[in-house]
């Protein structure tokens, strides 16, 4: 085996182990700073921009855009549905227009969304917390859950519900 | 370059690519399959026995052992820090004794675990849906967030809050 060989070997084994180790730096940096997959960044995104046409701006054609095949609904006041939503946001347009979402954290799991929401009527006011896991399928919106507190007017800890 | 320099050449190239593709692919599969970074699957394991020690089996000495440096709480009915968890479990030993939760969904991304959990007072009442978000500093539970709404007796759809 002549110099050029061992080196050109040499040369492969760094390449490799450069390879490696950037392939390797990648897949532990994506989670730990982008905090996820491409997919779970998407569906983040579509849920953050849903929420908003949708409750915010009380815009259910531009929120429906984000809809997929169904809208499977478990919040127990909303009827099933993109009409359920519908119905919902007209509701919304008319006896509560001031109704806002201030998105405070988003987390994304394979295709699980989840939310953590303050919720006012009138700006100002306590509110309530909320917290809504979505379903994505194919990056869409098909599936809704939410829980509902109102904040209480005093708390055990001076922490906030946020 | 002889037949054998070749021939350890190819060898190694074929060890690179297959170090290469079983490294891509467990990257991918990671978050597709197991559905997390390892960090991800320990602070969703570490959550769900906490729950458990803490919550169905009300034993403060047992759950206080998956808490950190500091246990922020956010629930407004809670007092801050351990000693807020272990009053509420002994007043639950004392006056709620079925008080029973039915985790139904596991969700983590990077530093936080977020539940959706079924609870009841007594077996068979209709009880509350929660969300919890925990925040996790190496491997510990620090912070904790929730909100809890008892389930309606009627519901505008049949799909249920779970």
């Amino acid at each position: 085996m002549d110099y050029f060989t061992i080196a050109k070997e040499g040369h492969m084994r760094s390449l490799c182990a450069i390879t490696l180790l950037t392939v390797i730096a990648f897949a532990f940096a994506g989670p730990a700073f982008a905090g996820g997959t491409p997919q779970e960044e998407a569906n983040k995104k579509a849920v953050v921009e849903f929420y908003d046409k949708a409750i915010n701006q009380k815009d259910f054609d531009a929120a429906s855009k984000y809809i997929g095949s169904r809208y499977t609904q478990h919040n127990p006041g909303a009827a099933d549905g993109p009409e359920g939503l519908k119905v919902f946001l007209q509701f919304a347009k008319e006896k509560l227009p001031n109704y806002h979402a201030d998105i405070k954290k988003v987390l994304a799991d394979g295709d699980y969304v989840m939310l953590h929401v303050h919720t006012t009527r009138e700006s100002g006011d306590r509110g309530s917390a909320v917290m809504d896991i979505f379903k994505l399928e194919n990056g869409k919106i098909v599936e809704h859950w939410d829980v509902v507190q109102p904040i209480p007017e005093k708390a055990a800890n001076s922490n906030g519900m946020f």
